[in-house]
């Protein structure tokens, strides 16, 4: 038995990253053009992975219940509504900029406070004569450091390159600070940073046409939710939905598809009854919130996540945000280590009294049963599909020893799996038996996802497909032509079965089931 | 037998908006805020439409296909990628301002010229002396027209409002050019204005720092072509397709989801060998390029397009793009009149050149066959989703005479209908019907997308979902608790058919694959 402290990641982003450029997964953005920080391009393999985990959500959200409502809105929104969300106001970064010469700007919070010296910086003639140059002040936690910073920078900003240098601490100089850590400059005073992007609508880019990106689904759904009400005929409890690209300028995007500018998410509002107003035998706000918890962690495990890597993190009442009045995370055992994987909020009324006070528009719901107007409650479970996506390849990736080799696999459910079945020849260069394959992919295709590869050796072939994840094999031989049977492999036990040409796809079909 | 020019829209741009709004399919952005121009939120039945719309498209391209691979891009990219496209030197509208009070700005080429005479304005006193009021010409091509403009702009403008003003043609001042249609001022020269939204990410809102919002998703496969054919190794012919965003500075978004700021494209670029260099019996561009063509127009009437509502633009000469090979426009008979749906062109070698140069990279094609290096040929079929909704929304709409009742019905192909099945218990009072509805719409979901719904009389429930195309109902009536059987009622025929309830499932969902 392990517990969860004990738990390390068995695989590390590195591997992921260089398997998910290897196999067309997941690819660095604009690449030809050395990238753009903080952007990704998924790859075919990537593409269909991301699909089925966005349809997965969809249906396990909008199809399999009948309180959920779909919606798809529009990434550009009036810009009052991040004025009503407290976005414009208030989300933001505190940022400081160095006062050494690189002006490098950081996130203030996650500079440590260090101890740091001051040194200066003295020219030695080649007479050996010394002259300090005046101001030239390298804050550094040891001459080592500094030394180093003035090679980087000071060099440079001091026009010295090729000159003798000493560094010379200053006596006395020592104290707890903010530093750079690129060059040893002391941070100024932070100043708030605003994450959203903006851009300009229209044929005037003046402050009135300004508009933000979203930097969150959930608001199409606060803004929609009256439509979405009188439309669809709606009675409390019920949710909206919808999935989607939004937006942060997060100074440093890091760790491949876990922190990006652009991102994707699935987020659901879930309007409910406040507690207070519930009668016996109605599930209150804090039970529609405990629901929410299992039914997502449920979706998660349903689709391959180990129940082990995942643990649940309450927000204590410092962390929550004001207007919360609880807060789950979801954390996972990434391979950068336990990291949030989906937040799963109680936000009371908040988002829709602020929208009513800003658009001036009544959102109260009219109980009949209760015959009173009130504001509904939320409880919304935003998950990021780019992190859904790096999870569920986290747990699917594995390393196993097959006689003399290693092999990598996806182990990932059938329904993730972006190929579901492949068909080789066993020979390429004998027509029937390409024919043969071609045709029966093309007879499978019909009822689940197939591709046909012949650009290798079956052993490559059943390894390419094996770091994709795709659950089935087929592999027309020369004995194919005469018992019009085919070799089927599964993807986890590489156990191989012998199956009649005309059974495959059902065959196939059938274990797919089986195993979902 | 009509002819396309007889052809005339069936329905209003306005009847189909304001379904759109009553049936939670799509409503205007940001809408409680007064809505955002150019942008729209797809509300649960739209979503859903718009959904499907894109999953046949990418089943119709990806699925049923072995030459293609799909992939999802980044929205911001680098801007180097929009330097090498040419858009950030010619993707631009001509604006000119009006040199009139209201100082409107508008695309110069939508401004017709016009014969206009100056008029001048003179103020009435009391007592009836006339005072000229200096350099106030308002240009117009009436009298009549030079008095609006007087009323809504100038009078505002000159401080003469309540004043007795009388306007007086300047002798010889009539001549032709553009003047502002909203206060006559003459337009000035016409400046390139980019219709790329741009933005800046990092900490630093800097020049270098600026990023656009793709204004098409097409860049996206060029850029990740040596990365797509590589990890796949494709050979050529094939094509990378893709699904998404893409944003244009529209100056006069209009006409609802025809022409918006923000709008969803559906593009796939296919790489193939230059005619010239092709054998006997291979596919040359000009070929492939009618293959397209075919293809896409062959969705389209799958789907529901009445094929007389389809015509073909080949672009001629003078209208083809510089690289452009050819292009064929397929023009829908929308209810603004004949617009582009989408266009296929060959783009020769043009896009891939173009981004060898910018950044360096070489995406030669190797051919093995021919043992030579070459850049491959493109064909694009570029389609915008928007475009489709709203295209197969104006074909599925009719409106039919039902005794004394107006039917509103969307023929919506299976396929695209939102919702497949709803079930209804005749009187939602009596327990046992409403537990046996909600019993069989949960069986029926398993299968198909399926709604319960009781929050009106029966013939109400029906024009509901014939409003949004929904192929089935299925009524649970007093009769169903004796003879364990339903009411089935199709929603084109209207017809009505008694089914057991054990076998309603499997018959809808063959009714359903039928009609597809």
């Amino acid at each position: 038995m392990t517990t969860e402290n004990e738990l390390k990641p068995h695989v590390t982003l590195d591997t992921i990253v260089s398997l998910c450029k290897r196999r067309g997964i997941i690819f660095p953005g604009s690449e030809i053009y050395e990238g753009l920080q903080g952007t990704y391009d998924y790859g075919p393999i990537g593409a269909e992975l991301k699909k089925n985990v966005k349809n997965l959500w969809w249906k396990s959200m909008i199809y399999d219940r009948d309180d959920v409502e779909g919606i798809d809105c529009a990434i550009l929104m009036n810009p009052k509504v991040w004025k009503a969300s407290g976005h414009v106001d208030t989300f933001s970064d505190p940022l400081a900029d160095s006062m050494g010469p690189s002006r490098k700007r950081y996130r203030a919070d996650h500079v440590e406070p260090i101890e740091c010296t001051a040194f200066e910086v003295i020219d030695v003639t080649d007479e050996g004569s010394e002259k300090r140059i005046e101001g030239a002040k390298i804050w550094a936690p040891s001459k080592k450091k500094a030394k180093e910073f003035y090679q980087t920078w000071w060099e440079k900003h001091l026009g010295l390159a090729g000159r003798r240098v000493k560094l010379e601490e200053v006596a006395g100089s020592t104290r707890v600070g903010r530093f750079s850590p690129d060059d040893g400059g002391e941070l100024g005073e932070p100043r708030a940073f605003n994450l959203m992007l903006s851009t300009h609508c229209g044929p005037v880019a003046d402050s009135a046409a300004k508009v933000y990106l979203r930097p969150e689904t959930a608001q199409g759904m606060f803004v929609n939710y009256s439509n979405v009400q009188t439309s669809m005929r709606r009675k409390l409890p019920f949710g909206i939905a919808q999935m989607g690209r939004s937006f942060r300028n997060e100074i440093t995007p890091k760790n491949f598809i876990f922190r990006t500018r652009e991102f994707e998410q699935m987020e659901m509002e879930f309007f409910c009854k406040p507690g207070h107003l519930c009668k016996e035998g109605e599930l209150t706000d804090d039970q529609w919130h405990e629901h929410w918890v299992e039914y997502r962690t449920n979706f998660y495990v349903k689709y391959g996540i180990r129940r082990d890597h995942l643990r649940f993190h309450y927000q204590t009442k410092e962390e929550l945000a004001h207007y919360s009045k609880a807060c789950c995370d979801i954390e996972f055992l990434f391979p950068l280590g336990w990291q949030e994987l989906e937040g799963i909020a109680n936000r009371t009324d908040y988002d829709l009294r602020m929208h009513m006070e800003h658009s001036g528009k009544d959102l109260k719901y009219f109980d009949q049963e209760l015959n009173t107007h009130y504001v509904p409650y939320v409880i919304e479970p935003a998950a990021g599909v780019d992190r859904a996506v790096l999870a569920f390849l986290t747990d699917a990736y594995l390393e196993e020893q097959v006689k003399e080799d290693k092999r990598v696999v996806l182990k990932l459910h059938p329904e993730l799996a972006p190929i579901k079945a492949a068909v080789f020849p066993l020979l390429k260069n004998r027509p029937e038996l390409v024919e043969m394959a071609r045709n029966l992919c093309r007879e499978m295709k019909q009822s689940f996802y197939t591709v046909y590869d012949d650009t290798a050796a079956i052993g490559k072939l059943y390894r390419r497909q094996d770091e994709i994840g795709t659950p089935f094999c087929v592999t027309v031989d020369v004995d194919s032509l005469d018992d019009q049977a085919v070799t089927v492999r599964d993807r986890d036990s590489m156990q191989q079965v012998r199956i009649g040409i005309d059974k495959v796809r059902d065959y196939i079909a059938g274990e797919l089931r089986g195993k979902s």
